[in-house]
């Protein structure tokens, strides 16, 4: 430590000792100490224009040891046991040799303050075992950034050494597109009833199913299997993933262990038909380069919305479009000529 | 005509003959005159730097007896019937007072050169009708121009008192979404047949229909029974659409007046709803809004990515995250810095 740093000034002491080393950080990932990763996740989400830099370095550091976990979307619509069932298969994956993580990405803790993974006592068990690692939702911000910090704490979870790693989410819409983008495999997890009662779910989450599990087996097996007949029956409406692997639709109960087993033999088992099917890996590609260019436009239009003039001029058009007063493209045209 | 214009060079008057002059379209259109109407929506389609102020004149002119049309699309795979019904569709509507103007949106017709409304003689008794018109695919173009160039010969339709227009496009995704856009009401045409052999259409387009005619019923009256009933089942797993409408189910055939009538019932039925409901009103102006935004931000991200300086950075970047090397944030945000 240089003598610059040191010394007996508390303010200055006090901001050494938070603001985390990039190098110490990365160290303590790829060693697996879970302290360290946490600070690592939390390092990452800051906004901090000094951070930057360190954010930078630690990400293309980790980069070649990270890539190598099963990535799994879990969503459902509230009340449908996530939670249970999270703990259940986590427990599971782990009694097979697995190192497990569970994200969360939650837009609605925006709103609410409140966390779907902040409640660790709902998997109490899981929380507490050594190969696991529950990091609760990342702090209030756009949903873009949410799932920036969502792939990237990912991205040090698996340099830290686990290879199982979970995304959970509400089952709200908005965030299931993001998660379906930076995963291998998507569960979707129901619960008995008709279609109609299902709709908490929403448009096009069904569609982004790899494996439907309908829970609650246990209370009433009668409707849980007319549920699976029912999906099933409606699954040959939707289109057949780019995956080419059929959805799967099992039914079971997340307190039930041999129902779980069986969940989470299935998981194992399309991952390995998408590994030799060479999907895995061009799915993956895909998804790095979508989320290239996704960032980079959003970008792009950020900075361009955010010059005021830009925008009060948008907003000008926009209204006058929104009465039918000017035909949008031309208006479109008018924002494009004005901007050199 | 001014002394400079006129004279006997030849060139010149040709080009005189052939630039038509956008206050005699406008007129022309207002009259209702089909032949100025065709003039003018090859105009409107036309990229010539010149010609631009002249198209932005008639939009604007035409703009405020725009409007008060029923706007419908029709999509359906290849030998599911769309000429036949739209033929059928048409004289009905016509029969019942109504104008009817027929467009089209087939991106294949890019590759092909080939066009889904270039064969008139498929709706033969259609095209002949006073009240009809019938406009083949808009020239080739990207998707985006395409679909610009079929909203505004909508708008040129409806100036020219056409108070039906139908959109057809051929069910194989892409230009679903932009007609879905422009439209009040979405008609899926459908053969019987299960799930699985209607997977010709694609991905998200049965969520976006309000109502579906399962077609053929004259061949086959026992498979479009059951399909309807499979569909109506299938159904209720789709969510509510924003409408609030539910989703019809509609069994007939094209050549059978009786269903065709029925059809044109619900159609009718279904719009006067959304009328009442506000539904009709809100979802144009949602409509405008949307094309005016999305295509602002597609002509931004244009100009950014045509800079060829930005270009050859992105593409080297995109490739360094689709090998791995680059994490695709960081890769983004270097562009970022990159463009001051």
């Amino acid at each position: 430590m240089s003598s610059d740093t040191s010394g007996i000034n508390p303010r200055f002491s006090k901001k050494t000792l938070h603001r985390p080393d990039p190098d110490t950080l990365i160290k303590g990932i790829l060693k697996g100490d879970i302290t360290v990763l946490s600070r690592g996740i939390t390092f990452i989400e800051s906004s901090k224009e000094e951070d930057q830099a360190g954010k930078h370095r630690i990400i293309q550091a980790l980069l070649p040891y990270t890539g190598q976990s099963l990535r799994i979307g879990i969503t459902g619509i509230p009340g449908a046991g996530k939670s249970t069932l999270i703990e259940a298969l986590g427990l599971e994956l782990i009694s097979q040799g697995h190192k497990v993580a569970v994200l969360a990405v939650d837009p609605s803790s925006q709103l609410s303050k409140g966390s779907i993974l902040g409640d660790k006592t709902r998997m109490e068990q899981l929380s507490r075992h050594p190969n696991a690692y529950i990091r609760p939702t990342p702090s209030a911000g756009t949903m873009g950034g949410v799932a920036r910090h969502t792939r990237e704490a990912m991205l040090l979870c698996e340099a830290a050494g686990f290879d199982i790693i979970l995304i959970e989410t509400v089952g709200v819409g908005q965030s299931e597109t993001a998660v379906h983008s930076m995963t291998d495999l998507f569960l979707l997890l129901a619960i008995p009833g008709t279609g109609d009662e299902l709709q908490g779910i929403k448009r096009g989450i069904m569609e982004m199913a790899d494996i439907i599990f309908i829970n609650k087996a246990d209370i009433n097996p009668e409707k849980v299997r007319q549920t699976q007949k029912q999906l099933e029956n409606a699954l040959h409406f939707f289109p057949l993933h780019a995956s080419e692997q059929p959805v799967q639709v099992l039914t079971g109960s997340a307190i039930q262990k041999p129902t779980v087993a069986e969940l989470c033999q299935s998981i194992l088992k399309y991952a390995q038909a998408i590994r030799n099917s060479g999907y895995f890996e061009s799915q993956r590609k895909e998804q790095s380069v979508w989320w290239f260019k996704e960032t980079l436009d959003q970008e792009i239009l950020k900075r361009f919305y955010q010059q005021n003039k830009n925008n009060q001029m948008v907003d000008h058009l926009r209204q006058q479009v929104s009465e039918g007063k000017l035909d949008p493209f031309q208006a479109a045209d008018q924002v494009m000529k004005a901007w050199k």
